[in-house]
């Protein structure tokens, strides 16, 4: 007997209350409590909400949240990827592919294609929504390493070069974020917190 | 000197940070583990991504998600007020206020009256969207406390009609899933995690 929409819709809903178990390597501002990807994605939200009249391109905001809000199901059977691991791409991976599939798959059929193709055209970055959604995504850390004496930079030996190359993606999105990024990189070198 | 806007904004960015140490009573699904706001904000807002259809009257998804994701960032200087307390009224109140005109005073002014606006809608209950967002965050704990043994029913020795009275809200919102919350209300009392 096929279930009803409505019921599939409340299995997911419980479904993705794992991301609350996922951790991410960044910590709160101001913390040493690392910070989950259910608290991370309502950031983002957040974020996108306040920030978005610094998007580059014209952006559809209910899609920025959506796509931020959904970006790291994925992690629920793939766990957290770190922007600066060496042995592990951090792109989209058979393995968060498979996820997708198999947890957007709990929605009836329409809504399941919806978020996958969201998943999806977030992963790609090419659309302005997606541009600005990944600009996002890579300044939160940023704002967080700033204000835990370097953070996750510390943590790994990161050096300011390697985090202006794998943040500078910020400014497809946003080049006032990305200013305010680079800035913000810059201080951290000044202070000693970001190797220079 | 007066501050720009992004500053003012990357301020408010830090300071709801705080949103993620506020405990609720209730618990993740089939867990020991108190929720926190972040998470809950979270889980509402994919929650109206997924069952907007089922909302009474028509409403702005957009407008709905915005409510959800600031209604609990009063609770940073308040804290979280638990519906069931006897000696605490769980409505808007002067604490909250004040915390609102706090923490949404550090944005630039226009956002600021935005946030306060949606945050008092929210309160107030009376719009399509207020009544759907209060829908969600009266469902959301019946879903966990069903998969919880009964959660903070139990806990907290709370009847059938009790929770029926608190939350039949439900309903000014959507009649489809004030029917699905009773359904589980039922079950629960069957199931004896829900004293009748």
């Amino acid at each position: 007997m096929e279930q009803n929409d409505l019921t599939k819709q409340i299995k997911f809903i419980e479904e993705i209350d794992k991301v609350k178990y996922i951790q991410r390597r960044t910590k709160l501002f101001h913390s040493e409590r690392n910070e989950n990807d259910a608290e991370h994605s309502w950031h983002l939200a957040m974020m996108a909400i306040v920030l978005s009249s610094y998007a580059n391109l014209k952006i559809d905001l209910l899609k920025v949240i959506k796509m931020v809000l959904i970006h790291d199901i994925v992690e629920i059977d793939a766990g957290d990827t770190f922007l600066f691991d060496k042995t592990k791409s951090h792109d989209n991976t058979e393995e968060e592919k498979k996820c997708a599939e198999r947890v957007f798959g709990i929605l009836p059929e329409k809504q399941a294609n919806e978020f996958f193709e969201l998943w999806m055209e977030f992963e790609e970055g090419i659309s302005s929504e997606a541009k600005f959604a990944k600009s996002l995504d890579n300044l939160e850390p940023i704002l967080q390493n700033a204000t835990n004496n370097g953070g996750t930079w510390k943590e790994f030996g990161i050096d300011h070069k390697t985090v202006y190359e794998k943040k500078k993606i910020i400014n497809e999105g946003s080049t006032t974020l990305w200013d305010l990024a680079k800035g913000i990189l810059e201080d951290s070198v000044e202070k000693g917190i970001l190797e220079k």
